[in-house]
């Protein structure tokens, strides 16, 4: 996540760095954002299943998923829970996106939006979305409390990473419950990469501008997916996570044989 | 649902639309529907173990599907989750039905109230009030989003049919808890109802005054229950759906072939 | 719960009240507070084992158990649900017990900790604090709802025994879902002390003022804990419960005979 030579960097790429903070989220991103949205649905277990026996439970789980971290952070901060449904256009799009992804003749759209090369530039879109929704967090979260750090850094967090709060949830509306596991228990390399951006939008310790910030954001986070999806590299902050656990938390083998020791 | 000779109907019937409309629900109404949500919880497997074994819990769960519509619509609506038990006397009256239903001497009230003629006319009040909490719901969302058609449509449907959506968690305070199902997953009569209610009162498409929809709706929710009741017919909207689904969301046997085989 | 010859009691005890009532409880009695939620989580089956493996997660289940009445009364009054993460000072004291807790060398902290003298100590400053918080959730709830009574008991409630309803939502954190109990189906000693001192401070039918109710509230609370540590008494609000629920829910045998004789 280090800027690699800022000097080079902030001079080469101011105006593309104003240019992408001033992007419209809608409609090009929200599209490639709700594409993949609808697709997690359907790629989930019984996703197939339940588009054909329960449209209605279809449409709340991928509506739910679509705008996962504006209803999440909405709870958080005490806003109307219902907010993201408010917004009329983005709802119609996310069903319009909902109905290709799932009902669209000789199943064409979802076998366009599968093909390597053009899933490989979805993903790409999305996490430039990724990058401006957890800025987006931060500053909402900013207003309600402008001097909390902890606050901040959370409903980035949950905007950048929400679908995976949301993702039990969503199983629930489905009828499957899988309380085993969740995106605090086992983060995933998203939710790391949220984790580190909403700390330094939130903390501003790097020596450039939010603009600069956002960029370097939106561009380190389609790196690290192209390379994750292209390589089968699984999690690049597991080595730094090993090394820096040890000394921090590694007391506790300690206590597992004290614990023996008891029992 | 369509008005049949709206003409005639509007003719006759102006004044006691406008006499229901500002018909107070409290204290007759309320009744019915407190009776009907503590039955509910009373038949539900377990119902008569936990009022003797737990009757704290007992009285949570009723107070929960009592004002379950009042919950929901505050928690998505960004208001006080708690607002419905600040309502004194619907609290005191929702418990004195509370007690009579589970704990009255002989368990007279319940024999009383299960008596069909007497249970039939306690179903019919509780429609008449539910045509009245859906359209209840509706201002209440539109007086937060006067322009969001979709979350005025949500809060009328959580109004009309809010125990439904209530009775997971209801069960879960009761120590049970069953994912396997809900509302939205398997709609009831009474969803749908609502659905279509909430349509209409949002958009006005019918030319009639919202008076005359609310007797309209009132009318037809009493006929449907009714002839639910009294025949086999399981659900009157399934010929309708199955005819507009098949071009809708049709192609999905197609999804499906193709996915075995990929398989 | 009937104070023990006012007279005297208030007599010599005035100052005493006062001086009760204005102490802060940050940071002496809120650490007490945090080291017995963290001992709580650790406690818990699998608690060591889950602070090994995910450290993440075993924060974010700490820090939900220590401002568990903050979390669950600011999602029933519609305030920002994140709001006691934005105290920073409480959050990086609870953050610091945490790790303290879990990871100190040699497990030093654990060890003096549940040293016996010393967690009766704890034990002691936790149940003062539990009397403050309590009376601190109702005046809370009463700046939101001046007259609703059972609003201000219920958010007593949640602010004194909080740490009890947020229990289930905790272990799902930790990939663990208990829903067969809760709190409101087995009621502790702390959540009938809790109702009884919520219900006293909202009624104020005591002939003492507030200072001298909470003083007593702590008191009570202290000797409570105390006796229930030392002694093998399991609940003491047992006898009376049996007494008094008799003859109001006693009616329920017959209802039990009589579902047999329908089965």
């Amino acid at each position: 996540m280090e800027g690699p030579d800022l000097g080079a960097f902030s001079f080469g790429l101011d105006d593309l760095a104003e240019a992408f903070a001033s992007l419209s989220m809608f409609p090009i991103f929200e599209i490639a954002h709700y594409i993949l949205m609808c697709q997690a649905v359907r790629s989930d277990s019984g996703g197939l299943t339940l588009s054909r026996k329960h449209p209605l439970a279809n449409w709340v789980c991928c509506m739910l998923m679509c705008s996962a971290g504006g209803f999440i952070s909405s709870l958080l901060l005490g806003l109307p829970l219902i907010g993201p449904l408010s917004k009329t256009p983005n709802v119609l799009l996310a069903s319009a996106i909902w109905y290709v992804v799932f009902y669209a003749p000789f199943d064409a759209f979802h076998k366009v939006v599968t093909f390597p090369p053009i899933l490989m530039l979805v993903y790409c879109v999305k996490e430039l979305h990724r990058s401006h929704t957890i800025l987006g967090g931060v500053l909402k979260a900013r207003k309600v409390y402008s001097s909390g750090i902890i606050v901040q850094i959370c409903i980035g967090i949950v905007h950048g990473a929400g679908s995976g709060f949301m993702l039990n949830f969503q199983r629930l509306v489905r009828g499957k419950w899988s309380p085993e596991t969740n995106q605090i228990l086992h983060p995933t390399v998203v939710l790391k990469e949220c984790l580190i951006s909403a700390i330094l939008f939130t903390t501003g310790v790097l020596p450039i501008n939010q603009d600069q910030l956002l960029l370097l954001t939106g561009i380190v986070m389609v790196i690290v997916k192209v390379t994750l999806t292209l390589t089968n590299v699984s999690d690049p902050f597991k080595p730094i996570e090993n090394v820096l656990c040890m000394p921090i938390f590694g007391k506790v083998e300690a206590m597992a044989a004290e614990k023996k020791k008891k029992e």
